[in-house]
C-alpha cells in the first residue's frame, strides 16, 4: 500500500514572507507510513548509485538525510551552519533565498577523497544549499553520486543550478 | 558484530568553553556500522515502551531520532529552535548550559492526547532542552513513553534533572 505524499504536506500561505506558499513537510515526516515511503523511495534511487555517506544542510536535510542513511547502511555527515562543529572543518557560503548569506561546514576527517556522497534536503528552492553543500565535498575530494528531495518548486530553477555546477542524477518525489 | 561505540567518539578539550571535554559524535554518525549499532540499539529499548512517536530537540536530536523513527515505522517530530516553525506551535523555554535562554517549539498538531513520545538526544548534559521537549509534549496532552540518549555526561546530573520532572524509562548507550 502506498499513500500520495502530497496529502502530507501542509500549505502555509504568506510564509516566511508575503506572497510565499511555504511547503511544510511535517506532517509527511510525523506519519510512520509517509515518512517511511519516502525515504524507501530515495532509497531505492540510492541503490543504483554507489553511494558511500550521505550529507544534508542543517537542519531538516538532517531529517531526511539520516534515516536515508540508515536505511542504506552508510553514515551520514551533516553539512551545519557556520561555527557550529567542534573540529576542523571544510566551508562554502551560500546566498539565502529571502536575503543574506549563509556558511555550511563540514568535518574534513567526514570525507575521505574519492569517496561518493548523495547530498539530500527536504526542498528544493534555488539550489544555494546544495551547491554550497556540494562545493565542500569537492573540496574534500568527494564525488557528488546524486541529489534527492521530497519537494521541488519548480518556478526557482534550482535544479538547472545544481546542473550547471556539474550534472548529476537528481530525484524528487513532489514538484510544485 | 559489534563495536565499541567509544572508538567513534571524538573528544574536543576546551569546547565551547575553556576547561570542557566536548563529546562529538560525528565520527560515530560517519560510520554505517556504529550508527546502524546505536540506533538499533535505542529501537531495541523502545520495543516494550508503546511508542507512537519519536521527538528530538535541534539539531542533533534530528539525525538520532529520524532513523529512529523509521527503524521503527513511526513518525518523527522535530522540537524546533524559536521561531522556525511555519504553522501554530507550542513552546517552552529552558537555560543554555553555557548561559542563557532559548524556546522549544514543536506544531500543535503533531500529537494527539494520549499519544507515547519517545525523547532522544544525541547528548545529555544539564537536562535542559529535554525537560523544555518534555513540557510541550505534556501541554499537548502527550505522554512521555521514555527518554535515549546516545551519550550521558554524568557529572551534570541531567539524569536527575529529568526524573524530577517525572519517572520515565531512560537509556544511554556511553556515560562520561
Amino acid at each position: 500500500m502506498t499513500v500520495d505524499l502530497h496529502n502530507y504536506v501542509a500549505t502555509v500561505e504568506n510564509f516566511p514572507e508575503i506572497g510565499v506558499d511555504f511547503r511544510d513537510i511535517s506532517p509527511l515526516m510525523g506519519d510512520g507510513l509517509a515518512y517511511k515511503q519516502a525515504i524507501d523511495s530515495i532509497a531505492d534511487f540510492a541503490k543504483n548509485l554507489d553511494v558511500d555517506l550521505v550529507a544534508g544542510p542543517e537542519s531538516r536535510g538532517f531529517i531526511v538525510g539520516s534515516p536515508l542513511a540508515y536505511a542504506l547502511n552508510i553514515g551520514f555527515i551533516p553539512a551545519r551552519k557556520g561555527g557550529k562543529l567542534p573540529r576542523e572543518a571544510e566551508r562554502a557560503s551560500y546566498t539565502l533565498e529571502y536575503g543574506g548569506e549563509n556558511i555550511l561546514e563540514i568535518h574534513k576527517d567526514a570525507i575521505k577523497p574519492g569517496q561518493r556522497v548523495l547530498i539530500v534536503d527536504d526542498l528544493l528552492a534555488t539550489g544555494g544549499t546544495i551547491n554550497a553543500t556540494r562545493e565542500i565535498i569537492e573540496k574534500l575530494g568527494g564525488v557528488v553520486a546524486g541529489v534527492a528531495f521530497i519537494i521541488e518548486l519548480e518556478a526557482l530553477h534550482g535544479r538547472d543550478k545544481i546542473m550547471q555546477a556539474g550534472d548529476v542524477p537528481f530525484l524528487t518525489l513532489m514538484t510544485y
